[in-house]
């Protein structure tokens, strides 16, 4: 059988693939800071050629920011999906450097009571999830000499700085990357050990406004008494923001919200997620979402509204009499569903509008919103890249949700009419973004296998 | 009559007056400001030359700090009170220097719409103050040969650095400074118009606290909706300190308030206080105390809960969906009557504590607390000098509160056993503190005559 010449190949492969993977973490491409863009630069060429060796028609494109890198390779027939992969080959910084045990951009295979591990910046983050699915494209060219689909490659080196070039460079080139699907590969498996594909991810709109009561900070000796003070205003809005069963309570914040289907609720159930050490790890004892939600749906399925930043009146040492002009906020909603940024919008000014007392005024710096993401699992690649990742590995996978933005998603749904299959290895303690940053050779190896399982299934 | 020759005196000797004034007022005092020692030092020897030239024994006294100046005369009589004279000769500094119209330390006389006014930083706060007794007790020394009772005179030289020496200095001169009843004249007219006796002060206590949750911050991507966030539990402990009536909800902060005696009722009421331009000044419309107390009673006689400060996760530019570790406040509760400074902050803490999630802690930078200050008005002596007062101004006088806190009047209470009668004539429109500070030439007048009127009234 194909697939299993292809698992064959990629399991005798492995010391090569991670000598590979130890190149590519050699280039110090850290996007963040203009003194290392000779290195971004590097590594985009060093991923070019590697592409080219395996026969994928590859090139440096040149943006404002860093290049990203972008490859075509031809499939043996047409019935099958046009796949996009997208993976970003920069890195986080590695400061505090005294905090690693060994130099971040020299990486080496450590023996760890956990089972072998990559360690080094990027290891996790993301070349060593990137290099799953090139490896796995390379075995699988090597074993059948040419690769089982159409496949767009697009690698990009700014994910760590905010992807400034990302929106103008899928709207330059809509059509040449637009394909069925994209796969990407920048998440990790749940709890550290479940195959995963993450099909919902919560929208974010946030909020940054000043409340101005009196014309000028007022002596509380004079004025304390007889003066309302803005952060008793902002404190009644903030407070007022939840009932006590944790739910939101500005009007018609729910509209737009739906029901997780029930296949998906039994599915979350099975996954046994421990929520006490979830926020034991954390110092925290009880979930704060709404009560009769459980708490996956608390982070995943939910809506929610977190108080991000306040301030106002005197913070430093010591102590200041001070009614002050000003009381200051900053929100975020996660948004999940059909929630509509803008309407949200509309109705917390309102809310907030509705308790300021006669002469009191708001300010508000806008910030953008986006809506959730929804993948539509009822396209059968889903279900054929679950069963597949179910074959790989000891866990059945699961369709989880995120209850973070992951901008690309949305970027490829509004942008270029395609679903997006978030699948990746990391584990919940690779210290991405951290000192010694690392990738368990376990998910570096059966991530490979993985793609190699999916390729097969999305085009049998 | 003794008491017409000493006024008409003191109108003959104005222009005089007005010059000495003026000699103190070209010191530059300024106390905060080590640049300014020796200029501090020169205006406590020209107040001693100044008190010896009209017979009083005085001296430099030093201390750690900027000296005091004291100094005695012996009285006729042993049947009439021996009397404190409380002022302070040190002055604001008088930056930003361009936002003034002359040299603050070349003092002038400038008419104006609203009358002659003695320009000049310290003019007001205090030397034109300090002064008005300096000179109502000249012109009765020369009048009569002895001023009519035992008189201390106390001047500081601190005021404006937070006095850090008067307590220590109270302590070792407790016996030599421990008079019948001290006069201190550091305030004002009431609206610039109505010649008032302050004879309650309220106290202070204060509290700057962190309450922490999640033991460091967190995604609100990865646990947002799970997580309790600290600014929502500070914001409900914030929130919940008034009720809707604008009553403070600790319970037992009302314990030991005491209601104001239906005299001084009387007299508030007789003072139409305009509290609508109070607060439109300020750019706010209502009074935000509790609904079933007059705006008066709001800032003099009742106790206050406010929020000086707030501070807890992102407040720079732009935005980070964190939901912070800790979240801060700073508050104070201005009291009055026999409010005890210690079971509010034990009722405060108790309410506080009871609201944090199990789990969270609180930590407390802990300030100290003082009572609120009482007159005993029954002391004859204040109904001799609100008379007094009455037969100089168009105005009758009244007992008035303060909202602030005066501490001097607290520490002659405390430490000397010693009421205080705060007595000045200070307007609203002074500018102390800011550039272009006067002293009305009506104050400076009328002040002294007050004086001579006060004295008379006190030892007949």
């Amino acid at each position: 059988m194909s697939l299993d010449s292809v698992l064959t190949r990629i399991d005798q492969n492995m010391p090569d693939a991670v000598e590979r993977l130890f190149d590519l973490m050699r280039i110090k491409s850290i996007s963040t800071d203009p003194a290392f863009d000779k290195d971004v630069e590097a590594a985009a060429d060093w991923l070019v050629q590697e592409l080219q060796s395996i026969g994928i028609a590859a090139e440096k494109r040149l943006t404002t920011g860093h290049p990203m890198v972008v490859g075509h390779v031809d499939g043996p027939a047409d019935d099958v999906p046009h796949i996009l992969f997208y993976g970003h080959y920069d890195v986080q910084p590695v400061d505090p450097l005294e905090l690693w045990d060994r130099d971040p951009f020299d990486p080496a295979l450590e023996d760890t009571a956990a089972g072998k591990v990559i360690r080094g910046r990027g290891s996790s983050d993301d070349k060593g999830q990137l290099m799953t699915f090139v490896e796995a494209c390379r075995a699988w060219k090597a074993e059948h000499g040419a690769l089982p689909c159409k496949i767009t490659f697009l690698f990009e080196g700014e994910e760590e700085s905010g992807s400034p070039s990302l929106v103008p460079f899928l709207q330059e080139n809509a059509e040449e990357l637009s394909c069925d699907i994209a796969l990407i590969c920048d998440t990790g498996l749940f709890q550290s050990k479940v195959p995963a594909i993450t099909t919902m991810l919560r929208g974010l709109l946030a909020e940054d406004f000043t409340i101005t009561g009196p014309s000028r900070d007022l002596h509380s000796g004079m004025y304390g008494g007889i003066a309302m003070n803005p952060i008793r205003i902002l404190s009644k809005i903030l407070a007022g923001l939840h009932d006590d069963t944790g739910a939101v309570t500005v009007p018609g914040f729910y509209d737009g919200v739906e029901e997780l289907p029930e296949d998906i609720r039994a599915q979350w159930q099975g996954l046994n997620f421990d929520h006490a050490s979830y926020l034991g790890d954390v110092g925290l004892k009880a979930p704060a979402g709404e009560q009769d939600r459980t708490p996956l749906e608390q982070i995943w399925a939910r809506p929610t509204c977190d108080v991000n930043g306040v301030w106002g009146g005197y913070t430093g040492d010591g102590f200041k009499t001070v009614l002050p002009s000003q009381a200051s906020a900053k929100l975020s909603f996660r948004l999940v569903g059909q929630q509509d940024p803008d309407k949200i919008r509309t109705a917390f000014r309102t809310y907030l509008e509705s308790a300021l007392p006669e002469g009191f005024t708001v300010e508000y710096r806008t910030e953008k919103g986006s809506s959730a993401s929804q993948m539509s699992i009822t396209d059968p690649a889903f279900e054929k890249a679950r069963l597949a990742l179910s074959d790989e590995w000891p866990d059945p996978a699961a369709y989880v949700g995120c209850g973070g933005s992951i901008p690309i998603a949305g970027f490829f749904k509004d942008m270029l009419n395609m679903d997006s299959m978030l699948i990746g290895f990391g584990c919940d303690d690779d210290q991405i973004h951290s000192p010694n940053e690392k990738y368990d050779m376990n998910s570096f190896h059966k991530g490979t296998r993985s793609w190699a399982r999916i390729l097969d299934a999305l085009t049998r």
